[in-house]
């Protein structure tokens, strides 16, 4: 009973049969290999545009180094106050942009706000040089709480932040999991709401390790290659990265996994609606799961062999104290998740 | 009628017939003169106590040197929401720190809450690395509304801070201010209290740029030379920096020059509670006044010749909206602000 | 004919087979894993001390945290004037130090010189805050040249840099093929001679991606989970790593692989020798060759199907011009290269 | 008997007498005053052109800004082996710019040969992304040998550099007595030539403490207020920088400055090239000079109270090796040296 994290499982046997092909062989280095440039060209089909398109292996890599090929280094990155860019890279956004500053809003509230967004940008006018201007904004899709933003919020959000001048950024680490959510295309939930840049995970979502940065306008990509060179990021071997694109893509795999995971978080959350000893805290939109269990509950479960995470208690909505007999929990489906693991879970509840 | 800030004013003559002493004859370069030695141990004398003191020409660069000196990359600082690091000195902290993070709280308040502090660094566990966790804390004093932390409040925050494995630093822009409205001695408001580092300002009242950062435990200042040197901060003919200080201490022309700007400044806000058309946003504890004014005096004040800023909306308190007939001003005293010029102020209103 | 890299390998079946086999089942993230756990174990026996071990994919990452770990940003790094850290890794090193600063010696040598070291390092006395400081000796093994230093050279290099204060890394990105081409074992070869910090290249030698930071000393590895974190080279799927490096290991595979690259590269350049039309620039110590080739013959190699570099002429010793019909160029041999390449290579001479 | 540095004298009369003109009344802070705006007037007058022109504290300062206005974080800066920037600024190039790397060439010739930037520059095609590109040259007049590049020298390095993509910064912390040394105009030892920005000391020359930054191709400067900032180089009040250019410029003071102070190095130089117990190490071009002295010249000559600098040993010209019985020295003329103290010092000689 792994609800820990997506990032608890291995390769899918799919994506990895495309690594054991790719290690025939000689390849040319650094990224400019056949396998590399196979993954490129789908995920252009795939978003149906001219992105340009480069692999990393971390979501913080993948995230840092997109950030910093939009932000100078005095300007504000706005995001939710829940951001994984704010609250668990360290301070990888800080050192890649050479030292902008996030600016995290509605932490309370499970989404950002277009209010919130718009009082910060619009309120007073920055006074240059002494304040630090916002340039871009950074939503994630799912999102840290597990929500979905809607094509329509999507839409909004870019019209605002293009309107005052900020590029858009999507930390799409699980990415994947939003598009089943929302029923949309890839290239809805993304350039054409206005994305200017999307990280792409596969790491949490069948891959092993693999993340693409792709830039919807290939200008804002022109510094790219040496960020992520003289970030230890070009891996030398650069056919892992594009093989495991290749395996995640081919005939909507990726898709069908986050379908699996997004369904198991589902009947999760269903039985946990249903449970006298547990409550949603926030609705189940993609395979993340984040509830109050009585603490007993807490104890059997992990006794019982369940892995999850305890969350921060600052991540709590305002004005949803919790008792000390209560604990405030994370459940994540993957693609690995069975459903006798859950009613197995459901079945301590 | 110059209220715009203590910055708009030159050197007061003690300080600039310092200068001019200094002026003469040749002077061993970077610091050690014989001018800074003085400057150094007069303040030492100042704060009765061995602290490490050493000398910059901005508010900036000491704040965010002092701030370098104490944090690693990754490390965060908690300030007020209001802080001049975090709203008035571009991203200087995060450039000189090499991208720690500053956490604003309260900013809808006037001061920082001792609860928020708390709140922050007690809620939850840091879970490294992933977290950035805060490991200074940066308090203002006099601070950005104006207001003064008691010593009973500074000895709260330090001993929680300290507690919980945090350094604290003091911005002391206005710290002279500060001392005159609290009544108590330089000591009794720094380390006395429990304050590690403080960057006190004399540029702000009666100094042309001069600015001292004291370690009062000199082993946090064991890198400064360094990191002073890199950042361009080391004034070749450092006499300049030594000689404003002796200047201003000398027979605590520095508190005189306080006391007659806090004395000025609380004129000007008895005023303005007088006043129909005008209301003080927060008290007037030092040289600084908030005020919201009517928008037909505001024109009629500059058109008269007053010359001030219009504050930022983003800083007046929750639940004081202003509606477009008024004005949200910071009105500042300086040392030579005349009571003529207060009257003729006052008179308009 | 593939002599441009030995990174155009792919990995060795064993390393693959690991790889596989970690695939199955859950596991713990972020490196808590058990196949972490188990390669940190197993290389601590190989070098038989109790060492700090760090995994990441590149090793331009492994170089520059490790340097980051030793370096103040003010500090300066000597090296070689060929090194890889130098010339290969864009600014990798200055990047993650936050700017300390390289010193590149003896270029047109084809290793670095105690003489130069010696000279650089006591000559003058630095001039404090002004000048900076060479507080690090980086050294490669095998070198860009395809040199080693043997355990005495080493061990020089080692006393006179501890003698002034300086740390030592050892740059090990194939280290593999100096210990076969010393005869010494791993100890003898890094923390036996004075070595502080060795970065260990499995990625060139059999691996995917996977490269080592043994900080012998552990308490100079005090920071590294923060840097590795915050430059996004923490992989969340660490056993990715762990995996590799317990296949390269097992049963000296490594030693192994680079023992046959190693005798391939001596076929080659015995071969070179030989021929009229090619020359040797140095001597063949491990899996590397570089050669100056009539360019008739680098364009029937290549003509033929064989893949090489031409290699920097920045790269030549002093004193050896070439002329516009020749070409300077680089062989590496490597795990997959088979006599009969070699064969082919040499039939073209 | 002063020839420790130039910097070890105090401000001329006039730019004194500036200052405390500028000292009367309120004036609006962060350099949009009057004093700043008309000396940037006067300093795009005496350049001939319409430059944009920023103020600064310290020629580190201006050199580094300067410097990071025109570097990306992974680019390399080419200077002469005894470049100020290289050897005397600690890391503040590399701070600045964010990493960025400087090559320094020909440390044991006077002066940088064009032959040497030739090679770096072309005998090789740098290889991207692992390769740092050499983007920017940084020339020094007077240069940190005393010397100055004439017309016709300046004029080859920056259409050298402009041909292969460098941009041309000249360092001119002792710019004044380069004009003065080659009898050129202002313009024609800069822009006319080629050069792209330039940074004028005036510190050293009469000055306090003022430094300017003058991009002569205005769009090369665009984000300098930002980098200005950031760094803590804003000085609140702005007019102490501009009254010092205002007074240093006035009737050519800054030139007849530097005349005298040329005049009495000439004297020197003359001097002991009659002497036994001394040499010239170069020729002496500006206000400073470099000799080698007999050891019980040199205690003689500071027991009598001459104050001056060993030099190091490491910026000897290449085949002039020095014995224990000798000492290099570098004696710096300024506007305040009288001849009465060069006689004094010779006859010591």
């Amino acid at each position: 009973m792994y609800f820990s994290s997506d990032n608890y499982t291995g390769a899918s046997e799919q994506v990895f049969s495309y690594l054991q092909q790719a290690n025939a062989g000689s390849a040319v280095a650094y990224g400019n290999d056949s396998w590399s440039e196979r993954a490129q060209a789908e995920l252009r089909a795939t978003f149906e545009c001219q992105a340009d398109v480069y692999f990393v292996s971390t979501g913080t890599a993948a995230n840092a180094l997109a950030l910093s090929a939009l932000a100078k280094p005095w300007d504000s990155i706005v995001c939710h106050g829940q951001a994984h860019i704010l609250n668990d890279e360290l301070t990888a956004p800080e050192f890649f942009t050479g030292g902008a500053r996030l600016i995290g809003l509605d932490k309370q509230l499970p989404k950002l706000s277009l209010a919130s967004l718009e009082s910060l940008l619009t309120l007073d006018e920055p006074d240059l040089p002494h304040n630090s201007k916002p340039t871009i904004l950074s939503l994630t899709q799912l999102n840290e709480c597990g929500q979905t933003y809607s094509r329509e919020e999507l839409q909004q959000f870019c019209e605002l932040a293009h309107r005052c001048g900020l590029k858009v950024h999507l930390d799409g680490a699980r990415f994947a999991n939003a598009v089943v959510a929302a029923g949309c295309s890839p290239a809805e939930l993304s350039w054409q709401t206005g994305v200017d840049v999307l990280t792409l995970g596969a790491t949490k979502n069948g891959a092993l390790a693999a993340e693409a940065v792709i830039f919807f306008d290939p200008d804002l990509g022109r510094d790219f290659a040496s960020l992520r060179k003289r970030s230890g990021h070009l891996l030398s071997k650069g056919r892992w990265l594009g093989a495991q694109f290749c395996g995640w893509l081919h005939a909507d795999h990726w898709l069908e996994l986050a379908r699996h995971a997004n369904a198991m978080a589902a009947k999760l959350g269903a039985g946990i609606e249903k449970s006298e000893h547990a409550e949603l805290v926030w609705p189940v939109c993609g395979n993340e799961v984040f509830a109050i269990l009585a603490q007993p509950k807490v104890r059997t479960l992990r006794a019982a062999g369940a892995v999850f995470y305890d969350w921060p208690k600052g991540c709590l909505p305002r004005g949803l104290p919790i008792s000390a007999e209560q604990g405030f929990v994370r459940l994540v489906a993957s693609f690995r998740t069975t459903a006798a693991e859950v009613d197995q879970f459901l079945s301590h509840l």
